[in-house]
């Protein structure tokens, strides 16, 4: 199964397109500002020497390719004369500063030039797969192709002294993240010797110990406690761990390699059903930014790093390409709308980096008494800069290529995995998508008259017992009342005529998608059920114990201190009947007005503890997670005390 | 009010009886083993040189000291020549060893004899204040008071020092202990001079900056943030603050020192309504062993050390002298019966340091990426010897003298604080205390003929509203039957007649105490309602909500993994309609079968989330917290889900 690239989609009037528009006019150029602030395109000048301010970090080149990979995206759909020039003065720095032989990385240059290739933790194999992203991107959106051969210059040095010669101090990427892009270039190239040198990384991650003895980190940290095609659970750092994953289902789709696309199948399924929050964020603990054990999800304490969410979307979409599994696209559709988009506020212009489920204020000033030995808790503040400043252009460039998620197609069929207002070109005819979701459950698509084939629509799994699918007979319905000379002169009885007219079908689902024959020009409309639901954590959960999370569609919901008062965990909900929805003009979202009840002080007398307790009935307003925290520094939780 | 010593009550056969003689016959000789091994008592040779083994540590004179004090406590009771032998060893080496100013300590005689009182933060004064406390009690104990003298001649050379030159590096402890030490000395020796200096400490305390810049804590971990009398809250290190409020407390008294008094007052109050666990733990962070800030009370991350708990009632025995009010002797019982039992094992052979309220084996392992970073979960084992052993020497000789907690009097009543069968002299006559309490609420006590005046009976908070009081009249009835020549041959017959001899009385309740008026021989029978409660906390206490305790009287209970199964957070329990009460051999407890509900893994299908979820109703057995983890490592709690 291929997937459609967003090259081939024209996102339409709706959700995403909001998130795009912000994303093209504000994001980048906040992202950029920052980045000027801080000195890191200054850096691509080589002049920093020893003494003078902003020293670069060794992973500055990250920051920037992220960065010249939005701009890509952006430009691959409208000009932004201003943005390419920036990116073309950065290229023809990268030209004059790259090294005889090939190298180009700015840290080792200008810093350490004797320590290239020599500390497996200072991410310069991380570095390189970066900017070789950025290159091919903008080699497609303008195609401009000198990054591009720089890049592949430096990647042929990196082939000759890690595979051919194997004269670096370490053999893998203490950062992984350059398989996926040698796979990427090997796609965009066609040249083998990418895939070789990616394949070549990923045989040999494990196969030797490379962490230092006493060093502060163990091997399954950079996942390397084991061969790759061993791996069967995700650990570890978890960015680095769902990059190595989407390099090794890369890798694996390419060479047809069964034993690696098991070990993938395998990480999958531990991250889905033992280590993923409900936000579809991934990373337990603050500690090594890491994956920890099978059902810890501590909420206020989670880490649930921007990049992990968008890491697990790579990977996801790896795997359905292997697979026809509704799971894969559900993954996605709960990160990006939930775990990802949270991590950029609504204005496009701060961030977050952590994105836990519970902000609790009183719990980060904790150790009062040993002010310097604070615990790692996540701020209930966005920034606007960061000094490991990774997410804000990973949300950046990820908003710009939303479209990636949307379509793949095989043979005859056509799979809709994300409901995004869109056209879409695609080998079978062209698609268009319309719908208001995620705030409306009704979705239009229509095929145009080339159209010969299947459809295949993912069923969430919030909806699989409650959906419906219409053949809309819209045209049919036009065409007989022409021919039959009749006038319609009210909306209202147009519609009710058109609903007689369209057929509800039951089409075959298989592996949580619908298939539907589709002959010509179409429509269907599929309705999923985005009622407000409330939802509960396996006992195993121990965090989540006699709580409640509410979602509606794919949204989760969260209830904000600035709306229903301090001490979010004395509010209990129950059962959702007598919810109403409320649109709320200054997030721009829908939220929800619940019962629920209040723990009072009455019983305690001022005290800790009451041989009993009393509650007061009152109402609960939820907003969608991913526009917490935008009405400045408040407490915030996901999961509520239940009934 | 006059506390009456242990020194004036014989512990009667009982709940206490047997803890003490465990302590007197298993676990002093079992912390000796361990300090015999260890080198601790060969450090009192001061034979140590670099290069050795068994280097002495700071704070072994303490740990020593603790354990002759403990021994002075069991051999006021009955003799122990091997014990007294083994103390008597120790100072004949306390004298050959002690410097020719006076100076004792073994660490900065043998290991750092340049650097005698110059650096706060190694527990120099707390050894003293140690060592002198078991001077006092082997010296009340045997007569004997060479190591007294020892003692006063070093306070002399602390007092020149300290009080006099002001020459050391630093000017108050760090580790606070000294301060109630020296009161205990005026009290002993009658010398002024003591009360002085250890007032000189209290007020010196807080005057300006001890603490080095930079340091791993602040001035608030010791105490030292504000001057004492402005100190109001119950901050830092949190053995170190309650030994400090114990000697505060102490010093007020003695002086009548209002602002003092006030600080005490403050600072009890800070720690009741917002910084003390169920079970009368306190300390809620293992960073900095500290306490932290109001309503934060983790449960499975609690420090909760036994020694904090210990200096908690040392400095509400202080409180309830200041002031009649039940909640002193309401937070002593709290932690006698809970979180300075749980201290010790049931065998009187292991021990634990700290004792949280919750033990989850999952989360101790959870940073398996960066094992090196474990967070500081405390250990579900118990253990028989640790480096930092200053709980088990504390636990035996607090164990040893529960006798001190039982009574006060004051010039006409005789206040009775904790239920504890034993015979008490008091200056107003002798009192008799009957009863199986805990594990029984009824409470018999007999006032012999030579009684005259008040009796005042604490009432629990738990019982506050169902206790009842009877004036038992098994004499008059007695004379009755003779006078009229009735014989009774039946037992039941017997009850029954005294029972209706017997005169429900209701006294004036006043801060949380009954007074009754005695006349010479009396019984008063008072009947506390132990049945199990379901206890609930604070709406501001974050990691309760949702949750339910279970207590009956004084005994906070508590659900194990080994009888419970895995996974204690998917038990859920409502009211306690319906519970059995069984007695437990091996324990030696009476534990509480209640009926709860178990979350099921059925909706789930082995996924993290579901829509719905299904209980099973099953049965939950719960032990007396201080019996916990006597059975093999297993999961621990408290605090259950609450319907």
């Amino acid at each position: 199964m291929n997937n459609i690239s967003f090259r081939d989609v024209t996102i339409l009037d709706g959700f995403w397109k909001d998130r795009q528009k912000t994303n093209a006019e504000k994001t980048i150029y906040s992202v950029r500002d920052r980045f000027e602030e801080t000195g890191r395109f200054d850096a691509f000048r080589f002049e920093w020497k020893e003494g003078m301010e902003k020293k670069p970090h060794i992973f500055w080149d990250s920051d920037i390719a992220k960065w010249i990979e939005s701009v890509a995206y952006i430009i691959e759909k409208e000009p932004r004369p201003d943005l390419e020039q920036k990116v073309d003065e950065v290229v023809e720095l990268m030209e004059k500063n790259q090294r005889d032989d090939g190298y180009f990385n700015i840290y080792f240059t200008v810093c350490e030039p004797d320590k290239r290739f020599s500390n497996r933790d200072c991410h310069e194999l991380y570095c390189a797969g970066h900017l070789t992203e950025a290159a091919i991107a903008y080699y497609y959106a303008t195609g401009k192709d000198k990054m591009l051969k720089i890049m592949c210059r430096y990647l042929d040095l990196i082939d000759r002294v890690f595979r051919i010669e194997d004269s670096a101090a370490f053999h893998t990427p203490g950062h992984e993240e350059i398989e996926l892009a040698l796979v990427k270039l090997y796609r965009c190239t066609g040249e083998q010797k990418w895939l070789t040198l990616a394949k070549y990384f990923i045989d040999r991650r494990g196969m030797q110990e490379e962490v230092p003895e006493a060093f502060w980190c163990s091997s399954r940290y950079y996942q390397s406690h084991l061969p790759c095609r061993e791996q069967l659970t995700a650990e570890g750092h978890s960015v680095r761990a769902c990059y190595l994953y989407t390099g090794m289902a890369d890798v694996a789709l390419e060479c047809g390699d069964e034993a690696l696309k098991n070990a993938c199948f395998s990480v999958f399924d531990d991250i889905y059903n033992k280590k993923m929050y409900l936000t579809g964020g991934i990373g337990q603990s603050a500690v090594g930014e890491a994956f920890t054990v099978p059902y810890d999800l501590p909420n206020s304490r989670a880490y649930t790093e921007t990049c992990a969410a968008i890491a697990l979307v790579y990977f996801a979409s790896r795997m359905q390409k292997m697979r026809v599994d509704s799971r894969f696209g559900d993954v996605i559709e709960k990160a990006i709308f939930n775990g990802i988009l949270s991590g950029v506020s609504l204005d496009g212009e701060s961030f977050f980096y952590k994105n836990p489920l519970e902000f609790l204020h009183a719990e980060r000033g904790r150790n009062v008494g040993v002010p310097k030995h604070q615990e790692p808790f996540p701020e209930a503040v966005r920034q606007r800069v960061f000094g490991c400043s990774c997410c804000p252009p990973n949300i950046t460039r990820f908003i710009a290529s939303i479209g990636d998620y949307i379509l793949s197609e095989d043979k005859n069929t056509v799979y809709i995995h994300q409901y995004i207002s869109s056209t879409v070109k695609t080998s079978l005819g062209e698609i268009k998508i319309a719908t208001d979701y995620p705030y409306d459950g009704k979705i239009e698509i229509s095929t145009d008259s080339s159209f010969t084939g299947k459809l295949a629509l993912r069923i969430p799994e919030f909806s699989k017992n409650s959906y419906t699918i219409k053949r809309l007979k819209h045209e049919e319905t036009a065409r007989y009342l022409k021919d039959n000379s009749i006038e319609i002169h009210s909306l209202s009885l147009a519609k009710q005529l058109l609903e007689d007219n369209s057929e509800t079908i039951t089409p075959v689902i298989e592996n949580g998608y619908a298939y539907i024959d589709i002959d010509k020009a179409s429509k269907i409309e599929l309705t999923l059920d985005i009622s407000p639901k409330t939802v509960y954590a396996n006992p195993l959960v121990n965090e989540d114990a006699g709580k409640v999370a509410v979602t509606a569609g794919p949204l989760v919901y969260c209830a904000e201190s600035v709306d229903n008062g301090e001490n979010l965990r004395a509010l209990k909900i129950g059962s959702l009947s007598g919810f109403s929805r409320e649109y709320d003009e200054s997030l721009g979202t829908y939220n929800i007005i619940a019962d629920a009840q209040r723990l009072t002080q009455d019983a305690f007398n001022g005290g800790l503890y009451a041989y009993a307790r009393q509650y007061m009935p009152c109402k609960i307003k939820l907003i969608p997670f991913y526009a917490c925290i935008n009405r400045g520094e408040c407490d915030m939780t996901v999961w509520l005390t239940s009934d």
